[in-house]
């Protein structure tokens, strides 16, 4: 079993939480992958560099400052500093970005209603090289960064490419995918915290969408994770980041979606 | 025959150049290494950010903002453009820093007559990783930056970081370490750009140090050179970044040093 595993910005953006996060990441057995989301952190910096963060529909608007902006800050930055830590913590981890290697390809976004900016989708993952890391033990950890073969980096959604790494490695190793974030799960009612569904299969996710429990920001984590599940991976978590890195499949804690 | 390539900041920092080098890096056939220093870029982004760059006999002094700067820039954007742009020359490079399957354990350098903040001496580089990723064909691109093994990041002189690859890489491969500037080589005289010094063995050095004609600049080089061919590196090559990566055995431009 493989495991990849996302962390979101919201984690990255907290210290305490975070230290917590990487101390049972580095402490999870075996072969494993960290993808991390940038927090506000380039935000913040491109504010000072006096360059406006624009988004549509959630999406960060990628011109040719902020492209350079998150490379510098979620490759650079984020990635390094994790990866230190990671290191610190017993954990030999390996900082990449979609380029390194060429493991993740993509194509800039085509324009149509908005026009994106550098904004990449994936168009394959090269899962020989990303083999070859995880064969040597190292722990790749990538920044959500990809290119487009002709020397420009892009910008690609976190949880994006957790799912496509996680389902390139299914032709390898039983994997699974889990996604780390400040809820304890996918939850019954959305103003109580405590009220986790443990287990989603098809036939209950229909059910919850007729009865209109999910909220708007868990329907596109749920959609990824069962398109994820008929690719190939075996199962997918979502929890908090303190709760299901010590998970094994018999104790969940989190939603388990198979 | 391994080549273990520096290319200098000013090469950096002149993109027609730059684009020239990074076509005649990935034409370099076989296994290579390429380490790259920072450039005037970091001043610029420290600048806009408010952070001062200081300077002690020229070496940067790396207080905590600092080192998150250079971590960011040289191990962000520096690092991940080469990365890119290397990829869309057919070269498949993986970007690295020296906290990157920890290959380049460092200690913060001690406090003596200066506090040069968050820079790194080398303790040892770890060949083992280094030359898994060479055995599956990649071609490493390291950032000038280290790690204390602590959780922080370091920053390390990039020629520093050539000669401590190469030396560490003798024992498993005949190792060319090339020094790519804008200079054709070392030169007799300092006036005349074309006066360049094709060989120099110990006993031409001694003699060139006799007769003074060294410049101060390119002595540190030098010791450097040496320093690595005494701990098994095969040659050192020191010339312009135009025409030193061309070379075999046999046509030699630029000052190879033996």
């Amino acid at each position: 079993m493989i495991f990849v595993i996302k962390v979101g910005g919201n984690v990255i953006d907290n210290p305490e939480l975070l230290q917590r996060f990487l101390k049972n990441f580095a402490a999870v057995p075996g072969k494993k992958i960290l993808i991390h989301g940038g927090g506000k952190i380039a935000t913040r910096i491109g504010d000072k560099l006096g360059i406006e963060s624009r988004y549509v529909n959630g999406r960060r608007i990628t011109d040719a400052e902020t492209i350079d902006v998150v490379t510098m800050v979620y490759g650079g930055l984020v990635n390094k500093q994790l990866v230190a830590k990671l290191q610190a913590n017993g954990c030999n981890a390996i900082g990449l970005t979609g380029a390194d290697a060429n493991i993740i390809p993509a194509v800039k976004r085509p324009v149509k209603e908005i026009d994106y900016g550098f904004a990449g989708d994936i168009s394959t993952v090269q899962a020989a090289p990303l083999k070859a890391l995880l064969e040597a033990g190292l722990t790749p950890v990538f920044a959500p960064l990809t290119h487009d073969g002709k020397g420009q980096m892009l910008n690609t959604n976190a949880d994006t490419i957790a799912s496509s790494l996680a389902t390139a490695l299914s032709a390898y190793y039983e994997v699974r995918l889990i996604y780390c974030f400040e809820k304890k799960g996918v939850l019954h009612d959305a103003n109580n915290d405590d009220a986790v569904i443990n287990l989603i299969d098809r036939q209950i996710y229909q059910e919850l969408l007729e009865d209109k429990v999910l909220t708007d920001g868990i329907l596109p984590k749920l959609e990824n994770a069962f398109a994820a599940i008929e690719s190939g991976v075996k199962e997918v978590l979502i929890g908090h980041a303190d709760d299901v890195l010590s998970n094994t499949s018999d104790t969940v804690a989190g939603t388990l979606i198979r």
